[in-house]
């Protein structure tokens, strides 16, 4: 471009601050607005331009970043009174990254020609990498709305994201937050089973740093796993990077989106009741690393774990992970098909997620399978062997009910396997995807 | 009888003390055992014989009654060196109560041969109905056995039970203690239903008294709901009628089974890590009536709903009645798959289930249904609408979440009836099996 157009942003929190920041670094003039004063003066230290009204700071922007958080919240920013649209010029860019429904972001389209801006550019671009990356300019970026939007707002959405990690998504608004979404059932469920398993490690007398360095060194490796448990282990949760209430929002957006389109998401939905019960325990502004206190006050890193014997131990600790491993599995298999069932790309799928958040060792080594079952192929690879999951997942389900911890994950796995008569002779992931999308 | 035999008695807990009391008032000379002394005293002062031994309260007694608490104190009395197979008598009959695994009981069957007692006549005979009914005589009773005991131990088992409580379930040894475990699947369920309706219902700001009073009189009741909601209101968990850890005994019994046999047991499942969770807050030794405050602290029978329209109490009571509903037909189809996969006589569990504590308007309307899907018949009766519960249920699960409340049971039912389909036109109890035993 011959030079740097002017970039309207609402939505300076831990993320928008970020992003809005970094346009600024890229000598981009940036008018952010706020609702709250100190992160107005924050931006305006960090060198942008601060805005108390949302008309003024879309002004004569052709291109305008919305990051509020929540649907509610973009309503209101976009349509009211004194919102974006009263200031935003004709022909513009309009970018929502906040995380929605994917229904909410086809509302928004609609609604925009409702109201007679149907000249916007409007682009459903949810992202994902957190605060730090947010200003780095790395975050992920899943990106859908019509050809000419994209044409449109590419160069904003390649400023902010990191090489490679720009996805657009075919199908048109909400194919973006669709993608999210998707990815975030990965995430909602692998943010609770780390505390099932360190709570279950715990029961069983193992100490957290322990059950650590063995679970990142496993097949039950997640992404979620390596990141949250080093506040797992220091019980950094006040206020912690990641709030209870940040994931209980995106299971919102899973079940009721499975809801809308009949789709079961058993894992998403077990995990959502116990984000629900943290509430009630007051944990709710707190880290989600935290959530190990469910199940055990002690810190789980202060544990005395030396009268164990060095193979009592390592029987112990492979439970943990047989454990992590089959909840891993079926959630690799839950995102999957959920993906299908609202027609989304799975291979992109696969690239996105095995490298961001979501990742895991089972999600890395069967979702190829799983998509080339679910696109009609035989399925390729090795067989899965589902009687082994069933049967290790079993023997930590039994250890825990002898111990009494539980294993609101886990248990749901095992009866997802049973179900899917995961315990007999060549079952593999056919079987186990017929019981999300049927025989 | 010409005279009547002495019975030999061990295990005075409240069950068994009501028991062995009873069978003394019909003029029996009871000889009874218990490892805690002033059960021994009570039950002298009621006119039994105590006795500080096992192999001495059993010796010369053609009759023997165990009432013990788990499997292992059975084994523990009946073949520790000196238990009761020491005292008991040549081709005795031994009757156990006690509520174990079915596998359990056939352990015993083989034992008894392995040590060289074949010549017992050996009765599986657990039994349902509290400490009230066991002192007058009218429990319930399912009882396994060969030909030849259930001949010889009849006659004792109708004295302990009510005309038509008597239930001699075809399969032998092994087939008693399988028939109370599915009765005990919907048990598991409703008392942890009742408390989930109690706390979805405080969320939504309706009175305790209210709920219960619309619950009785609709299609969501249950035999527990209307039991334990007494205790409910008036906050009566201490010690209780029936503690946290009796229903977790049996859902132990429950989903150690299930797994052996492969079968999936999904609301008992998610149950039973409720009550694990139940502990962890020390509610164990509480009443399970009590489990509501896993969901708020205030007491329900407090709640002022004085500010709600008449419409909108209604409205709200038809979604806790709608989560019952949806939970209670699931539950029967829980039990009574199961009971058809571990071979029990489904007709059986129907006439036993309706009128005991596992009862519910929703097993009472549809299991005939369900029986006569199961044994291949076509299905009788009026086609049920699954898409109706599973409306009402996503309604249900919708406001939940806009309040915050935990739904475990809902959230499991409803991802269940969204894998059976259970929204599509058409889709009715068959769809609703297929999850669990299959297509």
């Amino acid at each position: 471009m011959a030079s740097k157009p002017e970039i309207g942003f609402c939505g300076l929190g831990a993320m928008g601050f970020g992003m809005a920041t970094h346009l600024v670094t890229q000598g981009y003039t940036v008018t952010g607005f706020d609702v709250w004063a100190p992160s107005l003066d924050k931006f305006k230290a960090a060198g942008g331009i601060p805005s108390t009204s949302l008309s003024e700071s879309a002004k004569d922007k052709q291109f305008y970043i919305c990051m509020v958080a929540t649907a509610q919240q973009a309503t209101s920013a976009i349509f009211s009174d004194d919102g974006i649209l009263k200031g935003l010029p004709k022909g513009a860019t309009l970018v929502l990254c906040s995380t929605v429904p994917s229904a909410y972001a086809k509302t928004v389209e609609r609604d925009l020609k409702f109201v007679g801006r149907e000249d916007v550019f409007f682009i459903d671009a949810p992202v994902s990498g957190g605060a730090i990356r947010a200003a780095d300019g790395t975050l992920s970026i899943m990106a859908g709305a019509s050809p000419a939007a994209i044409e449109k707002g590419k160069w904003l959405l390649e400023e902010l994201s990191a090489p490679e990690k720009l996805f657009i998504v075919e199908g048109g608004i909400g194919a973006g937050s669709n993608m999210k979404m998707v990815h975030q059932v990965l995430a909602a469920i692998q943010i609770l089973s780390l505390s099932e398993a360190f709570g279950f490690a715990a029961a069983l007398g193992l100490n957290g740093k322990d059950a650590r360095e063995a679970v990142i060194a496993s097949e039950g490796w997640s992404w979620m796993f390596e990141n949250r448990s080093v506040r797992t282990l220091a019980e950094d949760y006040f206020p912690g990077a990641s709030a209870v209430t940040i994931i209980l929002k995106d299971t919102g957006i899973i079940t009721q989106t499975s809801r809308q389109h009949l789709f079961p998401t058993h894992l998403v939905n077990t995990a959502e009741q116990v984000y629900l019960q943290a509430l009630t325990r007051d944990y709710g502004s707190n880290d989600d690393a935290g959530l190990v206190r469910l199940w055990t006050s002690t810190p789980v890193s202060s544990i005395d774990a030396s009268s164990l014997s060095a193979s009592d131990k390592e029987s112990k600790l492979a439970l943990v992970i047989s454990l992590l491993k089959a909840i891993h599995l079926v959630a690799a298999v839950e995102s999957i098909s959920f993906a299908k069932h609202v027609g989304l790309p799975l291979q992109q799928l696969y690239i996105l997620a095995k490298d961001a958040a979501g990742g895991s060792k089972m999600f890395e080594k069967y979702a190829p399978e799983l998509i080339a079952l679910l696109e009609g192929g035989s399925g390729e690879g090795e067989p899965v062997k589902l009687a082994s999951f069933t049967e290790e997942l079993s023997k930590a389900v039994d250890k825990a009910q002898e111990v009494k911890c539980p294993l609101y994950l886990g248990g749901t796995t095992l009866s997802l396997l049973l179900a899917a008569k995961g315990a007999e002779d060549g079952a593999g992931l056919k079987e186990l995807l017929s019981v999300y999308v049927g025989r």
